[in-house]
């Protein structure tokens, strides 16, 4: 198995890409904004499927990158949240860099779990690894005196933010893009659209539900009053983005039934990025992806009990342009 | 199928009545504490089960009411906690509107998805979609400008209640009738007198299992010195009332033994109202049906391991007494 | 059956020994710091053991003590948690003790559905049962007036604790002792050691895998600058004896790769706790066991997937010795 390619498929696969050119654009993206949180990344998918290949995992899996996504998320969730400059992350200390790494290898164990608990639904683990594995690891983090963590420096409720603000222009094409960058982490733009351009590499059904995705977390925000800082930080998108694709294509057969169904998925999702930081406010803590998995879990356990819906079991998913010509051509004319 | 009856079904499935004539009665006494609520009640069932009708969901559930049931107790859920006068309601805004259809649509995705991870254990989901679907629409509610929503009227918590006045008559056949208004949300002793009658047009038993749930439920907050207003208003009694049921004929057949384990269920369900609470207080949100569903769910997804119990799988549950017939029936002399 | 015999098997079976004269050494090591904690063991037990026998469950998991550990674990946690003196308990008043053997009555149905749930994955339900029933009871508890219960005397969280203190020649001998004492709620070092003494009395592979937990908690903490207050409490230590046990051995074959895998294990779960403690701090609770399940459960319901472990279904595990000669025995040479 070459490296290089697992570890670039494992961060594509953040995005439900197996493909390792769209991980590199995606890695390049993280890194204009800061060469710290691509390093991390890679350590962060390195630590997780190297705890996989030593526990003899299967090989397919590894190699697809599926054991190193929820692992890059551990590593860059814990930086960002204990660095006094969200957006550029700090090099961790030692404590920091034994601690993350652990944390990647226990998101491989969650993943194998979860797997094993969602197999007989034929509903992947999506990001709930990363989710779960995150938040017990941030939890903990403050009570370490080894681990230097200032107050967290990054708002993770609308209720931090100012309700007075009016929305502009740049709330929309920043948020947007910022929704994307969220997904990783990064409070840039830019880099969003970068790994939007990454994703569009390997499928393009995928990069535009990405982007509609997005823009509904954002404008049903908008919509509903949530505060201008929130949604230019793209806050209430970056759930909505990923529920869009995982629904509009990739285990969902792309249908205008489905198209439908993503899209209120995506807009629930950004309501209750609301939810999950309400919920997470006594404790101060960050909603990280739970919303999408949430949305996306129970919009698609119960799949089997909609014939309007045309499921694609997780291990026969490759791209939403794949999945639907395999579908066309096995249904009767 | 005929819109009327799954609708009316729908409503009389939140305490397990399959029969419009039910329905039609607790929509009654809904209505004689709040025209609002009653409307709003068919907004929540109409919603959720035309997105099964949608998604083409099996016909037989629809027909029965059960996609409804759950997006009823939403829809009221949300205007309660949202109204400046808990008791009477207040009619919702556009913005609210659409949210509250949403999320009642929500509420049909949740039941199959629970019903599918449920599936083989043999136990219903009960209300739980809408305890999972309302308390994550109700975290986020506060959050919208467009959502105007002032600070929760309702008290949700035993700590809001003062704990020096004393227990006198009407604490008694007021709480026991509102314990069964509350499943609804009605904060009125008639409507839950009413409501008892509407469940005794189909099963005689379920209506008795529901009036001694609520006895339990009233008596046992009473004798551990709970807050005289909080048993008044039947926040003690409604999760007792409707785990009653549900163990005392519905999902196991009714003996003795299965009725002593009904009342040891309503007595638990009692105390974990206030646990639900505690554990909630901290933002501020209400326990719903959660505890009904917790204990009922720990109390028959074992229940094959205990062969005392005569488990009813939730497809072939029609009423206790029908339930019974069947199993005398079936059983050697 | 022999009640003397399940009674002190259930004690023992805390710490995965079915073995009457391990749980009668544990006994006695309870009594030794608290005549009133040894005779709440045992009401727990019975309490929770008898439920079983009521509702007919399965004579040989009843034999085996597996319906009498969590009630026992409960009744502690709700006397050690409202006593004024949290080191030696108070006996409990009428309420109290109705309370409390509901409470572990509970436990006996919690353990029957998370058997149910957890089946298919060759996975036990752990202590869950006792966390489960023993937060929810908890929670509401200070809402009745019947049970007297002053605020929580026992610190529940890192913050309670001071971060000057230096570590000391105590932290270590103490920590590690009152780690293997705080798994019955003893905050007694001497108590802890009469418990590993317990429990090598049917397994030295357990008591030594105990120990290594407990040092690897206590070191693991004090690396990362833990308060010593609670790691002298043995406070990191409790849940990572659990899971190095757990792990190494019980639910594993003890291999050097399951060895490093327990230890891993038992690190986390040092980290975990404090974590949990974050979390429900809001509510002023405990953390119980929680860290302790989460960690491993994390940790076996994926096995399957990884080659490099050799699992032991619950069904089939003895003593770690057993488990070992017959996986040996079973082995191509």
């Amino acid at each position: 198995m070459n490296v290089a390619s697992w570890t670039l498929r494992g961060i594509g696969q953040v995005v439900f890409q197996n493909n390792p050119w769209s991980g590199l654009v995606i890695l390049l993206g993280i890194a204009f904004n800061s060469w710290i949180y691509a390093a991390i990344c890679m350590v962060g998918v390195l630590a997780s499927t190297l705890t996989a290949i030593v526990l003899k995992a299967d090989r397919g899996l590894i190699r697809d990158g599926l054991f190193g996504f929820n692992g890059a998320l551990v590593a860059l969730a814990l930086i960002a949240f204990t660095s006094e400059d969200f957006q550029s992350g700090a090099v961790p200390s030692v404590a920091m860099f034994v601690y993350l790494v652990c944390g990647a290898a226990m998101s491989t164990l969650a993943f194998a779990s979860l797997a094993a608990l969602l197999g007989p639904h034929k509903v992947a683990p999506l990001t709930m690894p990363f989710v779960l594995i995150g938040w017990l690891f941030l939890f903990a983090i403050l009570k370490f005196d080894a681990i230097e963590a200032g107050p967290m420096a990054k708002p993770v409720s609308p209720d931090q933010f100012s309700y007075v603000a009016p929305y502009v222009l740049p709330t929309w094409y920043m948020g947007i893009g910022a929704s994307v960058g969220q997904i990783f982490f990064q409070d840039n733009w830019i880099t969003g659209y970068i790994i939007l351009l990454g994703i569009a590499l390997h499928s393009r059904i995928a990069a535009g539900m990405c982007l509609l995705g997005a823009v509904v977390g954002t404008v049903v925000a908008a919509l509903f009053g949530g505060p201008e800082g929130a949604i230019r930080d793209g806050l209430f998108g970056y759930n909505a983005a990923l529920t869009a694709m995982a629904l509009g294509g990739i285990f969902l057969v792309l249908t205008w039934r489905s198209f439908c169904y993503a899209l209120f998925g995506a807009a629930v999702s950004a309501w209750l990025w609301a939810s999950v930081a309400i919920f997470l406010k006594p404790i101060g803590m960050p909603v990280l992806t739970s919303s999408f998995v949430i949305v996306t879990w129970l919009m698609l356990i119960g799949q089997y009990a909609f014939k309007a819906l045309v499921p694609v079991p997780p291990a026969e998913s490759t791209t939403p342009e794949d999945n639907r010509r395999r579908h066309v051509a096995h249904s009767p004319p």
